[in-house]
C-alpha cells in the first residue's frame, strides 16, 4: 500500500494564514509592524528569485518589506556597516542575509554580526546555542518546518526512534535538537556511518537532509515509517530529493514529495520567525 | 574475561602535566600568565571543597589563582558587577562561577554574562553554539575529558556507534556533539526512550550521564563495548556511577570505574580550558 503524501504546500498555506492573523493582532496591540530586512549582495539570479519570493510573502502576511540590495563589489566594511545599522533600527524585526554572498566577503563573520534577537535564519552561534539549551530564541526555518509537518500529521515523537541523515548546521544538527526536545530518541547519521541502511531502518521518523539524490532507498525504510525528505537536488531528471520517492512510497506510511514537501515550509517559518523576532525585541 | 579499566587519575595526571608545560611555554613566549577567576558565592561546604581543589590545581599548573568569595546574601547586582569587572580584567583568562549559587540569584542570567572567550565551563549559549557549529571556542570540561579518555585508549570513533544516555546541557548534549565531530554515528537516549537496554546495546561506545545509580546493567552493553560512566551518585553503598560496574565489567571491553574514571578529568580539562581562553584573548 502506498504511503500517504504530506502536502507541504497546504500546511505552509495554513501556517502563513496563521502568521498573517497573528501579525495583524500584534500590530493592533502594539502599534508595531514587524519588518524583515532582506539583504541581497550582487546579482546571482537564483538568489534574486529566492529573495523576491520572501519579500512577496512578507507583504502578504502584513510584514514590512525592508529590502536592501548591495552591488556585487561592495566592500566587507560596507556590509558590516549595513548590518550594524539594521541591528540598531527599531523598524527592523528580522535580518536575513541571503547566501551565498560574493567570494570576497566573509559570510561567517557577517552572519556573526547579526543581532541574535533579529537572526530569523537562526544561523548565529547564539541562536544555535539557545536551541541546544532549549531557551527562547530563533530556530532555523527549515528544521522548524519539518517539525510543523510532523505535528500537522500528528506523528508521535515522544519515545519514537528518529534518525537524521546529514549533520549540516542548517538542517541536520538543528532538526536533531528539535526532535530531542520533543523527546524522541535521536540518531544522527552521516557519510562515515557504517551501514546507513541498517541504521535508517530503525527509524519511526526518518529525516533525509544530506544532499545526495535518491540516497535513501526502500531498504533504508522501516515499513510504515514517516519519511521527511529535505533534499532538493537538481539532476538531469529534474528536481529530486534525497529519497528514492517511487520506491520508498511503497514502504513508508507517510512521506513528503519533492517538490511540494518541506520546501514550501521554509518561507512560512521565516514569516513566523519574523513575528517571533518582533516579540523578542519587545520582550514579550 | 573482565574489561580493561580506564585509569582516569593517570590520564588526568598526564593532561595536567602537559598543561603545566604548555602554560610555562605560553608565559615564556607572551609574558602573560593565564589566570582563573573562581567565583564562589556563599558557604556551601561541598562547593568550597570543589573550588579549593580547582585553585590548588591552577597553582600547580602555573595558572594564577584569582579567587573571589562573595557572601551568601550578596545582591544580584553586585554579582553582575563582579562578573563585568572580571570580563574586563586582562589578567583574568577564565571565569568560573561555582554552581549552585544561592536561590535568590538567577544563575542562568549570571552565566549568560560571562564573556564567551572566558567561559571555561563552556556553559554560555555562545559556547554551546560554537561547539555545535564546530568553530573555535571553549568546550565543557567533563565532555572533553570523556573524549580525552577515549583517545588515550585509542578507541576508534570514526564510524563507531556511540550511544549517549542522558541529555543534560552539562554532559549529555555536548558529549554527543563532540562524538559527532569525531565522525561517530551518535544516538541520544533519555528517560522517554523506549527499551533503553536495546538501544544502548547497539553501542560500540556507551556514555552514561544520567544520574541514576547503576541504571546501565550488563543487558545494556554489547560484549566488548567501551563504557564511560559519567555518573557520580551518593548512595548508602557509597559513591556509585550510572553503570552497574561489577556486572558490566564482565561484558565490556573497556570501562571507567567510579570514582577514579571520568571524575579526575574535569579539573584537568578546566586547566586546559584556562590556557585555551588565554590564547583566545590573544587571538592565537
Amino acid at each position: 500500500m502506498a504511503a500517504t503524501l504530506i502536502d507541504g504546500r497546504a500546511v505552509a498555506r495554513k501556517v502563513r494564514d496563521q502568521v498573517a492573523a497573528d501579525v495583524a493582532a500584534f500590530t493592533a496591540e502594539t502599534g508595531v509592524t514587524p519588518g524583515l530586512a532582506t539583504l541581497l549582495v550582487g546579482d546571482d539570479a537564483a538568489s534574486a528569485v529566492y529573495v523576491a519570493n520572501k519579500r512577496r510573502a512578507c507583504v502578504e502576511a502584513g510584514i514590512a518589506d525592508l529590502h536592501r540590495h548591495l552591488p556585487a563589489d561592495v566592500s566587507q566594511d560596507e556590509v558590516v556597516a549595513q548590518l550594524q545599522e539594521l541591528n540598531a533600527d527599531p523598524q527592523v524585526s528580522g535580518i536575513l542575509l541571503q547566501l551565498p554572498v560574493p567570494k570576497h566577503l566573509d559570510s561567517n563573520l557577517l552572519i556573526g554580526l547579526i543581532s541574535p534577537d533579529k537572526d530569523v535564519d537562526g544561523l548565529t552561534a547564539v541562536s544555535a546555542g539557545r536551541l541546544v539549551q532549549g531557551v527562547p530564541g530563533l530556530r532555523p526555518c527549515t528544521p522548524s518546518g519539518v517539525i510543523e509537518l510532523l505535528d500537522h500529521h500528528e506523528v508521535p515523537l515522544e519515545g519514537a526512534e528518529a534518525v537524521v541523515v546529514g549533520r549540516s548546521e542548517l538542517v541536520g544538527k538543528p532538526v536533531a535538537q528539535l526532535l530531542l526536545q520533543r523527546h524522541a530518541t535521536v540518531t544522527i547519521c552521516h557519510s562515515r556511518t557504517r551501514d546507513l541502511n541498517a541504521v535508517a531502518r530503525r527509524a519511526d521518523v526518518l529525516i533525509a537532509a544530506v544532499g545526495v539524490p535518491r540516497l535513501i532507498g526502500a531498504d533504508a525504510v522501516k515499513p510504515g515509517a514517516t519519511v521527511i525528505d529535505v533534499g532538493i537536488n537538481r539532476t538531469d531528471a529534474g528536481l529530486v530529493g534525497d529519497v528514492d520517492f517511487d520506491a520508498v512510497r511503497e514502504v513508508a506510511g507517510l512521506i513528503t514529495p519533492v517538490p511540494g514537501g518541506v520546501g514550501p515550509m521554509t518561507i512560512a517559518l521565516l514569516l513566523r520567525n519574523t513575528l517571533t523576532a518582533a516579540r523578542l525585541q519587545r520582550g514579550v
